[in-house]
């Protein structure tokens, strides 16, 4: 059996992205900057991307900053946004009426850890950082956001949906706590865009981070939305490209693969996230059947894709090393945090025991997964939960 | 006919590259943070790419952080060190004996926009800046840069050839005032690296910036060589990748075509300098038979495919449009400037006329380059220069 059960940690491309990629990578390979025709050929495929990303969000084509993953893009919309509005680098006015500085940043303690590694640049710096808690279903709480926020709150960065649990964040009722306050509101929306509706106007999000690999699309491909008139200060500085905001050549072929990505996967949205629902509730709801295993997070609001159990008498890095010798792959938490095996610190912020976060498997669905491959990986699963406590 | 000679903007992938590349897209697609076998696939991957990359610069595998691009390598570079330095978030001691902050840069009126840019992004917060002038030759003099040097000097940054005069600089040389002033030494090699010799002990570099692209790798992928030891800040944080140094899930496909293009280049770059050599003079030659035509920069100390030609009576645009329009794609300076008709910053510090700067076409050679292409291209030269002239 090979069954791959780690569609957060990343996508395989999808051959119709791949399809488009590739003549960018040879015949078409030219440089969107430059001014003869295969710079142009390569400009107008850049674009073109542009307006499918765009599309998916709602969003117009100029709001849109490609960069080389949801990674920057987090790092991009938070630091750019701080350093724009606490007065380091600011446009005239973005600081605000009265130019007053603002260091301060709302975000949870359920992040990513790209919004939180660059919240934590922020503190070293002397801005202040508010993380908002979630309950025991891992779900922020929109009035603990709005109590978080202050005069001088420069941003409030609240996730869209949690990469190891899956719970599906209030984002549209934060964002109207932001507008409401005049604060910008960003979203990294990583694991949601594709997988759900994602109109920023919906959303009610200033800022939303993408990535190409989270959804069928390649490694090295992100956007930021940014809504036009939002201050940033770019971060990656160069000749230009993105009307300013991010220096560098555009990795056409990655971006080209971003746009097709992201045009198939708002089309077949709907329909996979109705297919995906069902698998998920029976891997749910027949491994709750083994003795001894709990679920983390929402029941119900949550990614169509995401299980995230725990499993007594056993540990995170004994069962997917056990379940990837039946030739099941699966994740021990958020497979960004290379590889560490310290307690997932989602698992810690939902107020779990150590026990139980440490024995924490992540099992998430992709567009090809079957419901054979659901039921083998159940086989696979109860073998090493059973072989597990035996040896233990 | 169809004639590219604007390489130094960039280059189609070498099919070796994308071979390798194309299995990390689709059947080996996992992410090299994962724990079971698709994830350890690719971090076999990410490791042998990384072994190729240190092996052409005689570096060690531990000091290369693969970024996505030349771009945020001189970035992190220059705004990394510049922040250890400066006493911003120092590992303890990164500011030097006594923790003396460190906030003034040595480097060059020529470099690419990407170090102007970050130089001047640290300008704003109160550092300070020499940019050391060149002569009409287009050379750094070491002497100027060891006259720049001061007690509180944070890095010295000077490019190893220009992109739009292809002009070699003393790096070696500069690297020794630097060591002996024990002040890190950045070079920006985007153009030198695969095109000639680039071991770091040689250079006497500390860090060192280089492009898949401009190699015949993909886009969207580069690599930035940090010596140990060497003070660094990363920029964009997140889950611990690069050894901490640069957060976000590694482009497996483009660091994969990154090692396989660098490793190609080292094996055919002798005679690929000796071939291109003759090509470029052959073209220099010829072009400087066409009256009213002068080349900009050193007429020896420049890059193997490098001509960059001022050309009385006409102007860049017209010229590369012109050209376009026969089949021979050019460059009107450097394309990373998207498109932008300014004079170049390059031609102005060297002193030479408005008119002059503004009458400046780029023509670089690459691997697939013939001497009947370079033939063909001068006709067509040839050919747009007296039309122009004529409807002056």
């Amino acid at each position: 059996m090979n069954v791959y059960l780690d569609y957060a940690a990343t996508t395989p491309v999808d051959p119709r992205a791949l399809a488009v990629m590739l003549p960018y990578f040879t015949e078409h390979a030219g440089n969107p900057s430059s001014m003869h025709a295969f710079g142009q050929d390569a400009r107008a495929a850049v674009d073109r991307a542009r307006v499918e990303t765009a599309s998916l969000l709602g969003a117009r084509p100029g709001e849109i900053i490609f960069t080389s993953g949801a990674t920057e893009a987090d790092n991009l919309a938070i630091v750019g946004v701080a350093f724009a509005r606490g007065g380091e680098q600011a446009a005239p006015g973005a600081a605000g009426p009265g130019g007053a500085c603002r260091r301060h940043i709302v975000t949870s303690t359920i992040e990513h850890h790209a919004v939180l590694e660059a919240c934590r640049f922020l503190e070293q710096r002397g801005y202040e950082v508010t993380f908002v808690p979630v309950g025991t279903s891992g779900i922020v709480d929109p009035d603990d956001v709005r109590r978080a926020v202050r005069p001088d709150t420069a941003l409030i960065s609240i996730m869209a949906a949690n990469n190891e649990i899956g719970t599906l964040q209030p984002v549209a009722e934060i964002g109207a706590i932001a507008r409401e306050r005049g604060v910008p509101f960003h979203t990294d929306a990583t694991q949601w865009v594709g997988a759900l509706p994602a109109r920023v106007e919906d959303l009610r999000v200033d800022l939303l981070s993408l990535s190409a690999h989270k959804r069928y699309g390649p490694k090295g491909a992100g956007a930021l939305y940014v809504r036009t008139g939002t201050p940033l200060v770019p971060l990656q500085r160069g000749g230009g490209h993105e009307r300013g905001r991010r220096g560098g050549t555009e990795n056409v072929p990655g971006i080209v693969g971003l746009g097709t990505a992201l045009r198939v996967a708002g089309e077949t949205m709907d329909d996979e996230a109705e297919r995906l629902t069902a698998l998920r509730d029976r891997l749910i709801d027949c491994a709750l059947a083994i003795p001894g295993v709990a679920l983390n997070g929402d029941r119900v609001r949550r990614l169509p894709n995401n299980v995230n159990l725990s499993i007594e008498g056993t540990d995170s890095q004994s069962l997917v090393i056990g379940l990837d010798l039946a030739g099941v792959a699966v994740s021990a938490g958020a497979a960004c945090s290379s590889g560490t095996l310290e307690a997932s610190h989602v698992l810690a912020a939902l107020g779990v025991s150590e026990e139980r976060a440490m024995s924490a498997v992540r099992l998430t669905l992709g567009r090809p997964t079957t419901a054979a491959e659901v039921d083998g990986a159940l086989a696979a699963l109860r073998a090493v939960v059973t072989q597990l406590r035996r040896a233990a």
